[in-house]
């Protein structure tokens, strides 16, 4: 049984992260922390979660309640795994970060984009980008993994095959994307308020969003150059879900694109390419670590259609993240992620 | 692996039988009927399924293939059980059915509240209410279950720790309840378009809705003599969710009505009866075959107060169905019900 | 043109004073007070404005301004409205108070359920509680009006025809009702998040609601004599509206209640009675002024179940100040209150 | 007073045409039609005009009583107003028609897109595209009005001022577009149920809309040139609303597109172009004729963005078509449109 500790349980990614936990047959969550609810049963604070963790209260971190465990996943705002992920690594204990701490390669762009300076740069080189259908063999012996950011994870799989065989013009690639309000985070903001959100369709980030470099980042990696991508994200009013649409100028004609991604997927549990005229709706992942994707060449023309949805909080954070623990500690991929999106 | 068949498969119900039976592990769904979509694979109706149902398909019911089955359930509109639960059950196979021919034990009233004939009285004897808190004994030895309804399971399981040991007054017990809009069904109704039911509250069948004589039923049954109810439900703008507002007149104030509750429900798997002082929100159970329940007597007063939450198509119809079937095959009751209510 | 100042006009009460003040064809928005947003205009706060309030910015409250105004507005958290009223009305500006400062008669009881001493009880003798079915002509004489709370305005409306009558029997009267989110306000409380109040309905205040002793007393008051009440509010997952289901005992079977109904609001401009059988939709009354009632006595028995709808903003606050201020400048009852609900 | 017809008046653009002419001061309905309906009150299909309309009732079509009216609205599925419009017109009788049947010059493009013949290619000379920020000289001497559809509208007003200027590529623009479900009308469709359209995103018509031809030709008629687009809506979870998202390489980078936006639409009472930075919430156009505008160009690059937001209903239907018979009756365009947007 691998024990797991969760740092910062208090947000929606940490109480995801348990009710997948709960169901896995081969891990078990022994710390929860959070400095503000210190105490406080997780039961009382998620009812949902009464008959699974009837005992469980929050603690303040701990070194060495941390590094008791096997793993550690931070489900924390960024900067808070910079500070303590070194202690932890050093004691044998792995990584795997649902904050943007260890997202991009580069120290100096994350300082830029996330307005502070890096807190462990020295950690780079042995953070892994866990997406598993890019880098499952390197998460395999990792110690340390990055778990990718929602709107990137949706929009790397939607583009990646088309991307990695030089299909896409990489200066034309638009992802227009929307996310449900879960994507706020569980943070008290008017913006967040039903009574804001509800009703209500808007654009945001236009100027410049976090997950852009990240995206860009996974995408140049895997075109072999430099990738340029206009990033728009929404807020949408639904819960939870993720649906990116994304539109680049295709510069081979004859490929077909459906026998394309049903080839890159092909053995992929968590990716689903959808039967060709079928387009994915993002109520048939919701609570599911699923990605379903389609793809359409309007009218014939240069122009490709990508549309790609995954539950933010599941394939999109939490889901991810424990697949990214199958993988590191060899575990069947999907355990505990047989969860059926739920429809109605 | 006990076989399995659904009759009606198409609707909100069929669809929840599918996802809890497929997380079961000692059921499999071998036929699954619907005369209007024959041919048609469950995966392209509800692509949610479409990895735990790559080939299942809609047939026309045939009394061979669902005879060949262990288990019959019926997630029919009302009169189709009626016709089909004979030949079935009479060739051993045990029939469990979620529509509302069989609840009421009086084929007279049945008839005068559903304006037709009951189509199979002779059957009537043989029938056992599906409630397994009430009636877990009988369930074990039935071979044809009745599944109460969604209201009269929320109702009944929030009422019967007062009405059991006399505290009700049997003439002042008020139910008013309120539904998410899938309690209405699939059909493609106006008053269940989202434009309708969206940014509404309203209430429906004041005058006498169908599930009044089943609730009256079973709490006269319970308190040993005849009770008198109001029953008001209403509509509200969600998907899922039942909330029962119970209020009744106590009879005698000095009972610990906490520690009644308590007692009661102390070895039902599927029923929490919540620390005083917290009220049940029907997000806790959404998905989950659980019900919540909170009792209150305000300002030390006369009038008690209980708050009593199911999902609808899983505590108050689907999962219920799948609990029951666990009993009648000596299957431990949880099995494929483990399933943790999504929050948020 | 009457010259109209708001105190505290950030917050849902405020945009929707400004809202239907906008087109009021006798009034005139001058000052409108913020602390926190001193100098932000309020278009840039509430686009929808843009066009009605191009300069209207907010200031930080100032007596001078405010009784150079004909009529303030306090649209405020409770305690404020006792502490600056008394200087407003000795300049000879009326105000209209929508917190509940002035709702309770007895400053003790106020104290009580406040949790506060009474910041202005040598007012109270001059306060009119601004229910003009009820108080019409008090109000036209009134300097100082306490805007009635939403669920006193929708439950009084339900149950007045029937206490005044003597028919109800006042130790039997429960109180169910539901209100959408945005009477909890506009402030940032994880509560009112879109994905914690989304796809969720509970009780809450069951134990007391500080609106039980200001129904209790308008019904007391009704009825001549102490009227007994249990009061459940419920939130559930829409914008705006109430929605108020009333159970009483009716002393008279052989009453026209549909006839009494129809009778005592047959004046009344935002009273409408349905006809039989009709039962009120709270979107049916969407951002508009208007009360929209049912009467129905369940299988012609005991109980008397009315359903009763308003707009919490509307007629629930913002509405029923601006028909105050109507009423009490001789104007036409109905200036600036023609919006119809919008369908869907 | 102008005597006014509506045209199949039972769905979602009838109603609202019948709450904005009821509260136009120099407009009245005389006669709304539906076979279906026949002798049904409108107060008693949408109790939201109780007051309003306390005694119209639906009527058979009728030649006699349409054309005893000054102009004809036509809310009706394609097809209905080639068969009709020829009569009424001849009868000297103005027609404004919401339906698609007179939106494209092309007699065949019409049929190839709409499945049929065109019924009255013979009145296309006459018919004048109802675009008042286009075509408003047009409009003022128009006998036969095509109203405009939701997404042309809220599209075309978001790029007119690019392509009218030829700043935009015109084989470079991508238009990802959002709708309420109100856009799929008052139909009793599966896909249109609370359950099916709520807490789920998805695209639809990718493969070719029939908004598309329609976008098309406004764009290449102010571009004077052929224009491309690619074009894909999505349904969203939401009552009212349309959020165009608009993206087109920019030929010339030196242009301030803010000031070129707000120039163009200086004089346009219903186009209100945004401060810069700020981005359009469909919320704030709700129940609202105005289309409000916000153009972004992202990190400074080649990429223009534009976002358009309107209500479907209104500005995108039945507000434009009020303001069309505005202009054509010579009355000041604003008449019955006061309306304010509700919020929240």
């Amino acid at each position: 049984m691998i024990k797991v500790a969760i740092v910062g349980g208090t947000g929606y990614t940490g109480v995801e992260l348990l009710r997948l936990l709960a169901l896995h047959p081969h891990a078990q969550v022994k710390v929860i922390t959070s400095r503000s609810e210190e105490g406080v049963r997780v039961a009382d604070m998620y009812p949902n979660l009464r008959e699974s963790y009837p005992n469980l209260a929050f603690t303040v971190p701990d070194a060495d309640a941390l590094t008791s465990c096997d793993v550690v996943f931070f489900a924390t705002p960024h900067g808070v795994a910079h500070s303590l992920a070194d202690e932890i690594l050093q004691a044998g204990t792995r990584v795997i970060d649902l904050s943007a701490d260890f997202r991009l390669e580069d120290a100096d762009e994350w300082a830029q984009w996330y307005g502070q300076p890096h807190g462990a740069p020295h950690l780079l080189a042995d953070a892994i980008y866990g997406l598993p259908e890019v880098n499952r063999d390197k998460i395999k012996d990792a110690r340390l993994i990055a778990v990718p950011g929602c709107y990137p994870t949706a929009v790397q799989l939607g583009l990646l095959p088309l991307v990695e065989a030089g299909l896409a013009d990489p200066q034309q690639i638009i992802a227009s994307c929307a996310s449900g309000v879960s994507g706020a985070g569980r943070g008290a903001k008017v913006g967040s308020l039903f009574c804001e959100a509800g009703e209500n369709m808007m654009a945001y980030g236009v100027k410049g969003h976090r997950h852009l470099p990240e995206i860009k980042q996974g995408l140049s990696r895997a075109a072999g150059q430099p990738v340029e991508l206009t990033f728009v994200p929404h807020l949408v009013p639904m819960i939870r879900g993720i649906h990116a649409t994304l539109y680049t100028t295709v510069v081979d004609r004859s490929v077909d694109l459906q026998a394309l991604f049903e080839q890159r997927y092909q053995n992929e549990p968590f990716v689903d390419v959808l039967p060709a005229g079928v387009f994915p709706q993002t109520r048939t992942v919701k609570g599911a670590n699923m990605c379903r994707i389609a793809v359409q060449r309007p009218q014939n023309g240069d122009v490709v259609v990508v549309m790609s949805v995954i539950d933010n909080l599941v394939k999109g954070a939490s889901g991810q993240a424990v697949q990214n623990m199958n993988i590191m500690f060899g575990l069947d991929e999907n355990s505990g992620l047989t969860t059926i999106a739920l429809i109605p």
